[in-house]
């Protein structure tokens, strides 16, 4: 969501509400001391580049940028920054969807796409220790000799870095049967906001005392900087097998979940796309769906090759009964992908339909994905905005993308107005304001809708244990003034080269 | 561990270094008067009956026991202590071998065996919201008509409580596969110690932020008292198949789980006994087995039949090839329960081979076990103590049950340092001081050799978070001075009776 619509256009001077870089040159050079040379970009074109991410609707200026190589030079940094008094957030490939890795206006950004490193690959426990600025996909990658892999898959698997999951605890298709990023994280390494380095956890589940390592997981870059990730690598499905299936009405594709979830069945994926995204996917990658369907189906099942064999079986006759226009089992391994390139690619695509759009991510419970996908239909139709929906079914996880044109005056106010009303649906019906992209700055103001004042309050005195000083990340998860502006941009650099896909 | 053998045999009235009743009068008047008439026991029996718990070695006499009937007495009586800067501590059946439901000396014991109503069962989104003093096999009783089963198994959960469960972060046989209790709670309802209500997670994996519900995991009553818990419920296991096998070593059967593990083979559980655990296990429950065997090993195959009859076949194999003296496979449902029962009565039945023994639980990576049983064999040997060996093999989970004779003057003291010994192998080897048990009162002081100044540092801030005045269970899991004595007192009255076993 986009909180603060009233500024855009200001001029970015008057957007940084920090420190300047003019005004602190001695906080510069003290840093540039205590670091290996290179390490500290303050010139404005380098400063440009880090002052948005994936959600491009808010903006601010750093006041400098620090690339370490080492983990020394982090906590190092961060000591700085606490003994100056100085906000930072940490920042892995820019990708979060809520504005969660936005600079803090006249703070400083740690870069950690050096600390890259896959520290250890132990094929016999399966774990892997990793650095935070490896992407997701390379832990897959190193694994897969191995027969293993790392499960969470968000869609820009193959540029978020295992950091940025770990402070949103991301999610992806595959979450529905094999759990978020907290399911799989064993062990932080981490540095405070204190400058205290803490390790917690290890590589057994069987730890002392409370989750720590699960606090850390969804910290949203509040409580420090992760150091090292200890994963679990689960074994390689030996097969799949993936089905789409096209209906003429979303709410036929939603009671076929609907009957998969309650035949017992645990696929490895359940994903629904509307006419809209299947149009917006068909025209981006050359998907090739049933004509005529106001919606697409995508179960997929995965597991040993004799129970895959007989759970089709069931699948395929309850999405015969489910009154499918056309049912498409890939037939092999290529299908199978090119059902998946259609899907990631959905988030992205949805910009050839639109100049602007505001891409949500809401739970409801899965029982009522029906009742909230009517409502939305209904607000769309009421207010005629667009809304293309591309969602995981399985776990009731909606992304309503939300259509408008920013050059339209009062078209952003108006699709804020939509997404809020959307976010407040998924609260009321039991579910939550975010799914897998975190609150961030984007959610902040509905913090009280999924929390009692009593909760938020115990949840600053938490943040307060790791971060007293509120210097890691400020103004991101907690309703606070102090934001930085929103700026109405559209799509980020890395969506429009086509690297990233917003999920 | 035991950690204050130099206070055995103080006299009761010595050993109560809080608030005496006597000595507070006004509070019990104030505490009867908040209360519905009955539920507040300050009577000697009644507290006499509290001031122990499963890990017999400490005992504290509370200032007065509550026996709540409805959440809202709970909170009551916790903004009572809040209010008037009383200790407490909640208990549920008391089962905890650390120490950790020992009340705290002058404080008020918060029994919720009253609480004991599963409140929701929901089969279609496989939840069950319970109350604390429900007992952990009472939620797979409810949830057995649907097909589905409570998965964390602990030997005594025909008697613990989730409450329980919950703070220590339970584990058991089964854990191997499904993982500890913090895997299976979605969401808690608790009443903080500063009188706050909360409420973190709920039916749905998708949260926002961290991790609060697994922070409330494993507080071993630090935080406040859980007032309601979402539980997860799996599908029960179609088909089991449940292999013991006799070896003449320790050594063979620990190179079989080695084997297994190795294999890619994810059994529901691996289990070890050793030769004076059979004997024990013999005596008490006429379990039958193989002769001449030095430690039986118990696999246990589940999941859909398909798979199960596949994986069986390789199971056989490969434990056919480790050297067993005897390999038997249950042939039925009661032979299955009978080796089960057997291995769940073995930590109580090594009662009846020597009048006092500690209970430990330490946790080593998996490879490591072969190296880690060695040792401790070897000091058994050296320093005259028997040890014997049950253990979750699988994962590593160590339960050494160190024998000696209370009544043999320093024999105590050379138990503690065999204990001690065993523990600190398992943190140099990588593990824990715990797997399954807390830290509680029994491991407080090894809980520097897990975490670093900085980390207990940060834990303290966290445990400020909930509790600001160091109320709710003062003087566990942290190291502390003014813990209840130690006294000796061998079996607890409910493993004397057979209702529990040590585990």
């Amino acid at each position: 969501m986009r909180v603060d619509p009233g500024s855009a256009g200001v001029p970015p001077a008057a957007r940084v509400n920090g420190t300047s870089a003019s005004a602190a040159p001695g906080v510069i050079a003290r840093l540039v001391a205590l670091l290996a040379p290179g390490r500290v970009l303050t010139g404005p074109a380098h400063l440009a580049a880090y002052e948005s991410d994936g959600l491009t609707a808010f903006q601010a200026q750093p006041l400098a940028v620090v690339v370490p190589e080492t983990q020394d030079e982090v906590v190092a940094v961060v000591r700085f920054c606490h003994d100056e008094t100085i906000p930072f957030v940490a920042r892995g490939s820019g990708t979060s969807l809520s504005g969660g890795s936005v600079p803090v206006a006249g703070g400083i950004v740690i870069a950690l796409s050096k600390l890259n490193r896959i520290l250890k690959l132990d094929a016999a426990q399966r774990i892997a220790v990793v650095e935070p600025g490896v992407v997701n996909l390379a832990v897959t990658a190193a694994a897969q000799p191995y027969g293993l892999h790392y499960a969470p898959d968000p869609s820009s698997q193959s540029i978020c870095t295992i950091g940025g999951n770990v402070a949103f605890n991301a999610g992806g298709a595959h979450c529905l049967k094999y759990g978020m990023t907290s399911n799989h994280v064993l062990g932080v390494k981490a540095v405070l906001a204190t400058g205290e380095v803490v390790e917690f956890g290890g590589a057994s589940r069987e730890s002392v005392g409370p989750d720590w390592t699960g606090l850390f997981v969804g910290h949203e870059g509040l409580f420090g900087v992760a150091l090292e990730v200890t994963l679990q690598l689960l074994p390689r499905a030996e097969t799949f097998h993936t089905v789409l299936a096209g209906y003429r009405t979303l709410e036929q594709a939603g009671d076929a979940v609907a009957a998969v979830v309650a035949s017992g069945l645990l696929p490895g994926a359940i994903e629904i796309m509307d006419a809209l995204a299947l149009q917006a996917a068909s025209a981006a990658v050359h998907a090739d769906y049933p004509p005529g369907c106001e919606a697409v189906l995508i179960v997929e099942l995965e597991g040993p090759r004799e129970v895959v064999a007989l759970d089709r079986g069931r699948l395929d006759t309850m999405l015969a009964a489910s009154g499918p226009v056309e049912m498409r089992p890939a037939r092999d391994a290529a299908e199978r992908l090119a059902i998946w390139k259609g899907r990631k690619s959905a988030f992205s695509a949805v910009g050839r339909l639109s100049p602007d759009f505001i891409v949500q991510d809401g739970v409801v419970p899965r029982r009522r994905l029906g009742e909230a996908l009517r409502k939305i239909s209904a607000w769309s139709k009421e207010s005629g905005i667009r809304v293309a929906n591309v969602f995981h079914a399985g776990d009731g996880n909606l992304h309503p993308l939300i259509l408008y044109d920013g050059r339209e005056p009062g078209a952003l106010d108006r699709a804020e107005v939509l997404a809020g009303k959307i976010l407040r649906m998924c609260v009321e019906m039991g579910g939550s304001i975010t799914g897998e992209h975190g609150v961030g700055m984007e959610k902040r103001e509905y913090l009280p809708d999924m929390f009692s004042p009593d909760e938020i309050a115990c949840l600053h005195r938490l943040r307060a244990a790791f971060d007293p000083l509120t210097i890691a990340n400020p103004g991101k998860m907690f309703p606070a003034a102090d934001a930085p502006a929103l700026v109405q941009r559209g799509l980020h650099p890395l969506e429009k080269a086509g690297v990233i896909s917003r999920e």
